[in-house]
Order: C-alpha cells, then structure tokens, then sequence
C-alpha cells in the first residue's frame, strides 16, 4: 500500500470526509464507540464510503502514526453518485451508456474495462461499494489514463443501481452463456447498462435475473472462454457500431 | 528460463531437429565453423526455426551441462506452416481467418489474441521468426488453452506471408487510426487475415501499405487507445456477426 495515500487520525479523516476528499475505504479499529464512531458512520454512509471495522494490528501494520483507531485510504479517482451523473446525460440529449461492473475484482481488467468503455462514448462505470477492484496505480495505468476521463460511480448497492437505471428508461443487459438472444441482435440505440460478471462466476444469479435482457456473445470455437475486458470490448463495438451507423 | 524446456549438446539437437520436435530457437556458439555449423543452419532454415550465434558466456548461464556450443529451447505448442493449414481450410469448405501479430512481443497480449480468436472461430495465429512474442508458460495462461487449439504459423517473413495470403485468395485488412473505411463496412464473409501490430507503434509501413485495405475502429471518446487485445475482439466479433447473421 501506497503511504502517500494514507490518512490517519480522528481529526485528519473527519475533516477529510467533511470536505468531501474522495476516499477508497475507512478503516475503523475495533471496540471504539461514542459519539466519533457515530459520526464516522453517518459521514461514510452519507458518502457512500465503505467503513471497515478491523483489528488493531491491522491499523499498525499501515501506518506508525498516532492514528486513533481511524485510517482512511485517499482514492485516485473522483467517485460519482448515478443519481447526478444520469441526468446531465439525458440534458446534453445524449443516449446512455453503462457499464456495470459485478464482482470483478480483477484490477487489470478493471483498467482495461475504463479504457476501452471511454474510447467507446460510454458515459460511466458503475462499481458496489464492496467485492469490486481497488483503483490503485496498476488500474489507473492498464486504463491509459482512461480512469482520469471516465466517471466511475460508487453504489451501495448495484442492485438498487439497476432498479434505478431501469426506473429511468435504461435497459440493462446481462451477458450469460446460458442465453439465446445474440449481442447483435439486441438494440443498443436504447439507453443502456451492460452488467459484465467476474470471469468464471459470471453475474450473481438475482442480478440477472433482474435484467432486461440476457444475451449471448456468438462464439464458434471450442472453448467458451472469453476475457472480461474482451467480452467488454465486443459489447461496447456492438453498440458503437449501432449509434454511430 | 525454465530449465526441462532446454535441450543441449550437438548429438541431441540435431535429433530434435531431424525428428521435427517443435523448437522456440536453437543458439549456437560464436565462433564454430565446420561441417556441424552446417548441418544446424541447413535444418533450422528447413524447419523454420530461428538460429541464434552467441556469445560462450550466454550458453553457460543457461545451463552447466557440455552443451557443446548448442542449445535448443523446445516450444510448448507445435508451430505449422500457412501453407499446410491454408489448403485444408478450402477442403472442409471453410472461409479462412487469419490472425497475423505484427511485431506483437507482449506475451499477455499474445495470448488473450489467441484466446479470443479461438473462440471467434479463427483458424490460425500467423507469426513471424523474429520480433513476437515467446509462447512461454504465461502466454499459454493467459490463453485459457486455446493455444493448445488454436494453430500457430511460424513464417521466416510476415511480408512473404501477406503475399502468400493474398495469391491464395486471402484478403490482408490492416487496423490504422489514420484509415477512413470502418470496420462494419469490410465484407468479411470474404476469406479474411487481419494484421495486427503493437501497441503505440502500430504496424510496420510496408506491411500497411500492401496490405487490401486499411481500416479503423471507429472511436467515440476523447482517447483513441484501445488496447491491442481488445482491439483484435472488435475486429473477430465483428468477422462473427457477418458469418453467422
């Protein structure tokens, strides 16, 4: 871990959640209570930061500062909220593009994701708060400076993202193997949200569920393997191809 | 280097090379002449195999058994020749496509190509000798197996492989940033070989420049980077939707 990034101290980190200083994570030592740990509850939350209540050792491992029980990870990126980025979309008229991003963890192909979705108009990422990839100085590099331009919204929730996207006329598609209805054959001149599952598990169960629409990459070889950030890069052409013909 | 794959001594690389063991390269030692010398460079021509003169310094790193002034590396993958995989594609009455990596060194790189294009139904990777990338244990990783499918052409000239190509019908399609055709508008029902080349430098001028046609992915964002990997998905999706649909 980078100790450039590192905030610590009761004072240090409040402050820098009241500012409104983009935060990975906060780091809370375990047994603290009163009115400090409410208030870092209320200011993570509001925040939409993910708070982590961890053992002491785990806090003097990071840093040999006086850190009070509290440690916070300054992000490398500005994180958004759906809810302000979406409609500044529909105001420009434009037609959006997501991409929601479940469970990849993968930081490489979470850079490479960034860089393609941004040379293929797509408007933001959409990451949880939790079970998603660090943006550390390995994604932000594979991004190509991707991750500098493209604005990566933090959700609680990414199911509460999806019902929200689909509240707001946009169509979310979920890639399964399992599914009859080819990429191509989808309209992707819609608003839309492309949900990519981590390799292997592919998207949790209620998610796609929740879709709209599952859909199948065509695949003629005799493996069914493809990469996430190929995959990605497939669906983000398909609907380039789409908008731009 | 991974010690099992090395073969030495004069009497057992000139048996690996007469029985057709599939090598990476063979490297002989500075200075040695005579009949032997021969031999090795007449069967290295003849297989295709890269022959390498080094210095006596650079064999005794390599191993501390009496290599005799030979080392061969043995390939994890069989290489094969355009012109053995070519024609039995026009006897199954398949339309071909080829992949060929122009100056591709990265073996990540090379093996998500290879990846994806097994899945997309190419019939052939086609390399060159020198300048691409070492088929070694992570590139075969990051392949997910298909570079134990997927055939890899090994060819002393890529130039004389586009010619090859183009006189058995094949048309040569080379990604350029600078090309106005898109890729949606290729007829790539048509037997097919994209070229690719590597990131940043793209590919080399003479190849571009006699190959059929040039073309771009065309590219909404305020970058235009897309990685090459990525890059080959757009372009073997888009090949897909035109065979199958």
């Amino acid at each position: 871990m980078n100790q450039k990034n590192l905030l610590y101290g009761r004072h240090p980190v409040v402050e820098a959640l009241q500012k409104g200083v983009s935060l990975d994570k906060v780091m809370l030592q375990q047994g603290i209570r009163g009115e400090m740990e409410k208030e870092l509850r209320h200011l993570c939350k509001q925040a939409g930061i993910p708070l982590h209540v961890v053992p002491k050792d785990r806090l003097k491992r990071l840093t040999s500062g006086n850190h009070q029980g509290v440690v916070a990870f300054q992000a490398l990126v500005r994180y958004y909220k759906l809810e302000d980025v979406l409609p500044t979309i529909y105001e420009r008229s434009e037609v959006p593009l997501f991409v929601l991003l479940d469970s990849v963890t993968d930081v490489r192909n979470f850079g490479a994701i960034a860089r393609t979705a941004e040379v293929c108009g797509a408007h933001a990422l959409v990451v949880p708060q939790k079970n998603t990839a660090l943006i550390n100085a390995e994604a932000m590099k594979t991004s190509a400076g991707a991750l500098n331009i493209l604005p990566v919204c933090r959700e609680s929730s990414l199911m509460a993202a999806v019902e929200y996207l689909q509240m707001s006329g946009v169509q979310v598609l979920a890639s399964d193997l399992q599914a009859e209805v080819p990429l191509q054959d989808l309209d992707l001149k819609l608003p839309t949200a492309f949900v990519l599952g981590a390799e292997g598990e592919g998207i949790s169960e209620p998610i796609a569920r929740r879709a709209d629409q599952r859909f199948i990459i065509p695949q003629l070889g005799q493996t069914d393997s493809l990469n996430v950030s190929v995959a990605a890069g497939m669906m983000l052409y398909e609907s380039m191809r789409q908008r731009v013909m």
